[in-house]
């Protein structure tokens, strides 16, 4: 068994370490390592081929997710020099206020410690969430998915050579014990780890919520709704609607149920019916749906809770926005929801009563993004309302402290 | 054993309303519960004596926090009143910026939702935190010790009373089921719980971290050090040490460590444990201490990590400011830790290198408090790094949600 608390101490030592380099030591480990992911892109593709030559039974979507090519590594690469460019977010300010006994108070952004990600198959994860972490001060743990074991440590033993100038190698680490044992005792450490972060289908984050001791930051499942009021523009939700299923829908701020208002459902349902299905979208409904549109099949009860991340959508008809809001209120993940509607008022209490980490009116769900809301990357979309919420960037790496300045001052009562 | 099913439920359902109250409203909840409970004193004091009388094997420390008297009360009812003047945190806006594509994202600072407390015997607790969770918009589900049974139900029933005419009564519930078995499925009700923060001892936050499914903000625990450089003035060290270890020994920002460098130790190390004797403090130490004071009783490994809560101290001699940074790194619980010095450096490198959450240059320990900080009130100090280090007051019990505002914006790629 691998020996993890070794892995903890190493983690924890380089993390002090990590706190105190300047945002000038950190972009040039990042920029060595970009150019170390391109000098070894040979060794880390063949590593990359012996994973894809043992993952002889994954499924095609897995097995695209799991390929590098020459394209993809040079994106990886890229992406570090990206992060490089990123501001700096630790020693950041953020209060500062002088106490009535002189004491001066300020509240600093400071490095989190060292990072826990629990991840799957994607290899660009390994060098993106490194990336992130070592720029905000952290040091990182890694433990990816057994498919890409190869490949990540390949990616891993790049990214240690090019930091080891400038900075400690074990700010990134990879657990390369990938059973799942190894996994269940990582989940426990939170003697070393300050906050995991799993990255993954809906089953890898139950298991760490309910296993880990260590703080996580749920991320990603995305049950998203779009309501079509009945003061809704018709063609700008048919081309929301259309965008949020069908632009890429295997991911989790795609739109997976769609409720229309009764009073425009007779003409706006047969119109996205009939556009979806054109895109190959498989359609469910409630049966006030399917009354309308025949092609429409009975959806379950446990349809309205699912995250698809395929072309299917269900859809619902609904007497009024408290219907709609009531609905979200008890099947939503809390991912991204969005409104269409010119009425003013429901466009109001909609943003207002609507509990998820990003509500939407008049635009796709698509958008919940952090390059899309400029914090330049994202380490994942935090769906749990403590710490972080939404796309979560640099700043969603790091905690604060107090400084206390004084000359003396001792507590009265 | 109680439907904690059905009390998650309620709480969700209380906490979309007081989601929505405004401040006004808010705040004449509080009122009514202050004047409730004064007008309850007589119920209240009565259902206090019976918990008194089946706690007769109570220590006289745990008696004391226990016991109620019209002075505590009216204290607790003022505290609901000093809530109510607090600024609401609910609807600050963080964050407002528009994309290149026209979309305008807001970022807002919303209720958390429900909170989860758990503590032990101090009756005060349950009407503090109850206004401190429903002035920032959140319903609460209160878990107190089995000792203070009595007294938390009359003083929640006066709260639900109070609350009924102005907003959801099941703003605050109380699990009156003070069984271990349910406190332990209380834990794991993450499917309607957003936080869950323990106040008690280490043992309670122990059991709450390693059981919990729902995220927890780690409270209290403070092993806290008080590092006196070679250059401090020592007269400044001494009634700093004095005030932090001797002014309120059981409370957790009192110092329990104290580190001396070798050059002033000769010097300073008989003057404070004299100073410290006369206060009555147990003084143990490592060799060299015990070396200069023959009164020092030798330290054991174990000392360095324990939080004392009484009148005991450990000293240690260091070498360097690098060895006091390097032990408090290894020792401490991460609460509060000071260095008294005169040089700018080294209080410079304390304050960057030490990761506590407050860390102080010549001042006492005892500073770190929501109260002192200028918060107006306090649910705990965070020990944690995830979502909030230090003193917690309203707005560590918000979340944040991004609001867009669009014209029909879909996703380009």
């Amino acid at each position: 068994m691998t020996d993890l608390k070794r892995i903890g101490e190493r983690a924890k030592a380089a993390a002090r370490q990590c706190s105190k380099l300047g945002t000038n030591k950190k972009n040039a480990m990042l920029a060595a390592a970009a150019e170390y992911l391109r000098r070894g892109a040979e060794y880390i593709l063949a590593e990359n081929k012996k994973d894809l030559e043992a993952a002889a039974g994954l499924t095609e979507a897995l097995r695209d997710r799991l390929t590098l090519n020459p394209a993809r590594l040079e994106a990886m690469a890229d992406g570090l020099l990206q992060v490089a460019a990123l501001p700096d977010p630790v020693g950041e300010g953020l209060m500062m206020k002088t106490l009535p006994n002189g004491l001066t108070v300020n509240q600093v952004r400071v490095p989190m410690g060292v990072i826990g990600i629990i991840y799957e198959a994607r290899p660009n994860v390994t060098s993106d969430a490194a990336a992130l972490c070592v720029k905000s001060g952290n040091a990182v743990i890694l433990r990816g998915g057994k498919e890409a074991i190869n490949t990540n440590k390949a990616v891993v033993a790049r990214l240690r050579e090019a930091f080891a100038p400038y900075g400690p190698e074990d700010a990134v680490q990879l657990i390369e014990d990938v059973s799942r044992e190894t996994a269940a005792e990582f989940m426990k450490l939170n003697k070393y780890v300050d906050v995991l972060i799993p990255r993954g289908g809906e089953g890898l984050i139950r298991t760490v919520v309910e296993n880990s001791t260590i703080p996580v930051i749920e991320t990603g499942t995305g049950n998203c709704h779009i309501f079509v009021d009945e003061s809704a523009d018709l063609e700008a939700a048919l081309s929301v609607v259309l965008n949020a299923k069908t632009q890429r829908p295997g991911v989790c701020n795609a739109c997976e149920k769609l409720l229309v208002h009764q009073r425009v459902a007779p003409e706006f349902l047969p119109a996205v019916c009939g556009a979806l299905a054109a895109k190959k979208v498989e359609i469910r409904g409630d049966r006030r749906a399917a009354s309308v549109v025949s092609s429409v099949v009975p959806a379950v009860e446990e349809d309205w809770g699912r995250e698809y991340l395929e072309l299917i959508i269900a859809v619902k008809i609904v007497d009024s926005l408290d219907e709609a809001i009531e609905h979200i209120a008890k099947y939503s993940s809390g991912h991204s929801e969005a409104i269409i509607t010119a009425d003013y008022e429901n466009a109001r209490r909609f943003a207002q009563e609507v509990d998820s980490a990003a509500v939407y009116v008049n635009a796709s769900t698509r958008f919940t993004d952090g390059f899309e809301f400029g914090f330049g990357a994202e380490i994942g979309i935090s769906t749990q309302k403590l710490h972080a919420r939404g796309p979560m960037g640099l700043r969603e790496l790091t905690s604060t402290k107090y400084i206390v300045l004084g000359s003396g001052q001792i507590r009265e009562m």
